[in-house]
C-alpha cells in the first residue's frame, strides 16, 4: 500500500528527499500537497494542478462526508474518479475541523458529535466513523482521528488531548478496513516537549506507516515550531514518512524540511491566491496595492507558470477590480507553482545541503514574511 | 485590414459560409464570439477559449472605458496584448449599455453623457469619443455608435433612433484613424421592416466593410426577429459580412443563419455557465435541479469538450452546491464548446442545405426553448 524509500540526507542535518510510492502514483519528498477540500482545487482543473508539479492533493473528510457525502463518492469509485485527479490522494481525519470550526460539539471518549455546516443536522464524527468515511472515499494515505486542541492550551488540556489521540489511534487501526490505503498516526502534544514525545512513542507502539505532526502552526512562534520539530522528529522511525499538517509560510516550510519533514499541505497558495496575495521568492504582490496598476511585467519575471508567461501585473489587478473570476484563478495558479518550485529547489538542494542557494534563491524564505491579515482571507 | 469571401451558399436558400481575414487571424463564418465583457471571457483561459473553436471574441467598450480605462490598455499594446489573447477581437461601441443598462443619461445629439456603473463620475459617450475609445482598445473590428430603443419602442422613438444612428454612423466614419481596424456600421429600426430598410440604405450610402443588425433579440418574438431578418438581409451588400448582435439561443441561431447572418455575438454560454444551465444539443441540464445528484455520465454524452471527457453531471452539480468555482468554470467551457459545435455544424451542412440533418443533431435548435429565468442570472 505505501513504500518509502529516502534518497538522500543533508549531510550535515536531517533533512531527506525520498520517494513515496502509493497506489495511484509516486510522491517525490519532501512533497506539498494542495488542499482541495470539498472535492476540487478551487478555481483549478485537475490538469493544472498537475502540470505545476503537484505529486498528490489533501481532500477534506469534514466537508465530503457532509457534501457530497461518503456514500455518493463510494458510489462514483472513490474520490480520484469524482474529482478527475488520479493521481495521490491524502485526506484528513476530520479531526481538525471538528474542534475548530463547528459550533461544538459534544466531546465524548467516542468522538465529536457537532452541527453540519450545511444543514445543521447533528453529526458523529469519531474514530470509528471518520476511519469508516476515509475507507470510503479512498484516498491512499487516510489520517487517525485526533484531538487537536488549540494553540494556547494549558498543559491539562493538551495531555487529555494526547490521551484520546493515541486511544483513538488505536481505535483507529482496528477498524480500518481497506489494504490499499496507508493510515497515518498524527502526533499531538502543543508544545510540551515530553508530552510529544509520549505521544510519539505510544504511537510507534501501535505502529503505523507514517507519522504526522498535528497542532503546530496554530498560533505559537516560528521559534517554537521548530524547537517542537527538532526534538521530536528524531524521535520518528528514519524509515517512514513524517507528515507536518498545515503548514506553511516559505520559511516554515524550509525550517520544518530541514527538521527531517517529508510532507506538508495548506490552504495557503490557494485562499491567498484567491485574496489577490500572489507568493514570489522575493515576497508578495498584493495585488490590492496600486502600484501595480502600470506594471508591464509578470508577477514574477523568472516563474515558467502559465501565469506568468503570459499575463502582466496590471491586468491581474484589473481582474481584481472589476471582480472577475479569472483573478483569483490566475493567482492560485501561480502560487501553486510557486509552492512546488519551492520544493523542486529544496529536492535539489537537500543532498548538497546547500541552504545558502536556497536562501539566496527564496529570499522570503528566510524572512518573517507577514501573514495575510483575516480581513483577507476570503475562503 | 478585412478580406471576406463567401465559400458556400445554401443552394436553396441565403445561408453562407465564409472567411473573413483579420489583422489578427481568420473567421470562419458563420461564427459565433463569445463575450469578454471587461478583458476576460469569465473564468476561463484564453487557450482554453481557443481550445473550444472560437476564431474571435467581443470585448465591450462600456466596460473597458471604465476600467482599466482605453489609455491603459493602449499603453499596454491594445487589448489583445493585455489580455492574452491573440486571436481577433470585436469591440462593440458602448451604444446598447448606455442605453441600456446606465442610470440616465442625457441624450443629445453628440452622445449620452452617463455616470459610471463603478465610480459614479460622469462620462460622456458619443459616436466621436466611442470611435476613439475603440482605436485605443485596438479590436480588429469596431462597432458604430448607435442608438439601440427598447423593445417595444413606438415607431416615432424608432424613427428618432434610426436619424440619430444614421447621423453617428457617418461621424464614427469620419472620426475613425485607424487603418487597422474595420468599421461595421449598424443597422436599426426595431420591427419595422420600412425604417430598417431606409436605415440600410442610408449606411450602404456612407459604406462600411460590414453591416450589423442592431435592435433584435431585446424582447421582441422570435418568429418578428426572423422576419425582419428575412425583409432586411437580402438588402445588405452580399460581399460584406453580417453581424446580429447579442443573439442568442439556438433556434435563434440556425433561424438567422438561414436568413443570411454571418456574425453572432452573446453571454449565453457564459452566463448561463455561471448559473449552473448546460447547453445540450436536445436542451437544458440545469444543475440545480435534484435529478441530476447521482448521474455518472457526463454533460452530453458526444461531446468532446474537456468537462465532458472528465467530469460527472453528479461532480458539476455538487460543486455548484458547494458553491466552488470549479463548477461556474466547468459548465462555462462545456457552452463555449457547444456553441462551437452547433456553428461548425452550421458550417457544414450549409453548402447542402441540410436543415434536417441539423435538426436532427440539435433537436434544441428546432424547439422553443425557455429562457433562463432572471432569479438565475448571476451576471
Amino acid at each position: 500500500m505505501l513504500r518509502f524509500e529516502v534518497k538522500a540526507t543533508d549531510p550535515a542535518g536531517r533533512a531527506r528527499t525520498g520517494l513515496l510510492t502509493l497506489p495511484h502514483g509516486t510522491v517525490r519528498t519532501p512533497a506539498f500537497m494542495p488542499v482541495g477540500t470539498a472535492g476540487t482545487v478551487k478555481g483549478v482543473w485537475p490538469d493544472q494542478v498537475r502540470a505545476s508539479g503537484a505529486d498528490i492533493l489533501l481532500g477534506n473528510t469534514y466537508h465530503l462526508c457532509q457534501r457530497p457525502g461518503a456514500e455518493l463518492i463510494a458510489r462514483f469509485g472513490g474520490l480520484h474518479r469524482f474529482m478527475g485527479w488520479d493521481g495521490p490522494i491524502l485526506t484528513d481525519s476530520g479531526g481538525y475541523q471538528v474542534f475548530s470550526l463547528s459550533d461544538l460539539n459534544q466531546i465524548t471518549n467516542e468522538g465529536v458529535r457537532f452541527r453540519s455546516h450545511i444543514d445543521g443536522q447533528w453529526i458523529h464524527l469519531g474514530p470509528e466513523s471518520a476511519t469508516r468515511i476515509q475507507n470510503q472515499i479512498g484516498a491512499d494515505i487516510i489520517m487517525a482521528f485526533d484531538q487537536c486542541p488549540p494553540g494556547q492550551a494549558d498543559r491539562p488540556t493538551v495531555e487529555a488531548a494526547v490521551e484520546r489521540t493515541v486511544r483513538w489511534a488505536a481505535q483507529c487501526k482496528a477498524v480500518h478496513a481497506r489494504d490499499d490505503q496507508a493510515l497515518f498516526g498524527i502526533v499531538q502534544g502543543g508544545v510540551y516537549h515530553d508530552l510529544r514525545a509520549a505521544c510519539a512513542d505510544r504511537l510507534m507502539e501501535i505502529g503505523f506507516p507514517g507519522y504526522a505532526v498535528g497542532g503546530l502552526s496554530v498560533g505559537e512562534p516560528h521559534e517554537q515550531m521548530v524547537a517542537v520539530l527538532n526534538e521530536l522528529v528524531p524521535r520518528l522511525p528514519a524509515d517512514k514518512p513524517r507528515y507536518l499538517m498545515g503548514v506553511g509560510m516559505p520559511r516554515d516550510l524550509l525550517a520544518a524540511v530541514r527538521a527531517g519533514i517529508d510532507m506538508f499541505d495548506c490552504v495557503l497558495p490557494t485562499r491567498n491566491g484567491r485574496n489577490a496575495y500572489a507568493f514570489t521568492a522575493t515576497g508578495a504582490v498584493r495585488f490590492r496595492n496600486r502600484q501595480y496598476r502600470d506594471q508591464d511585467i509578470p508577477i514574477e519575471e523568472a516563474c515558467p507558470c502559465p501565469t506568468c508567461r503570459r499575463f502582466s501585473r496590471a491586468y491581474i489587478r484589473h481582474l481584481f477590480l472589476a471582480k472577475e473570476m479569472l483573478g483569483p484563478i490566475l493567482v492560485t495558479v501561480h502560487n501553486l507553482w510557486f509552492f512546488q518550485r519551492f520544493m523542486s529547489r529544496l529536492r535539489d538542494l537537500i543532498p548538497r545541503g546547500d541552504w545558502a542557494t536556497m536562501l539566496s534563491e527564496f529570499p522570503v524564505a528566510g524572512a518573517a514574511a507577514g501573514d495575510p491579515t483575516d480581513d483577507e482571507v476570503l475562503e
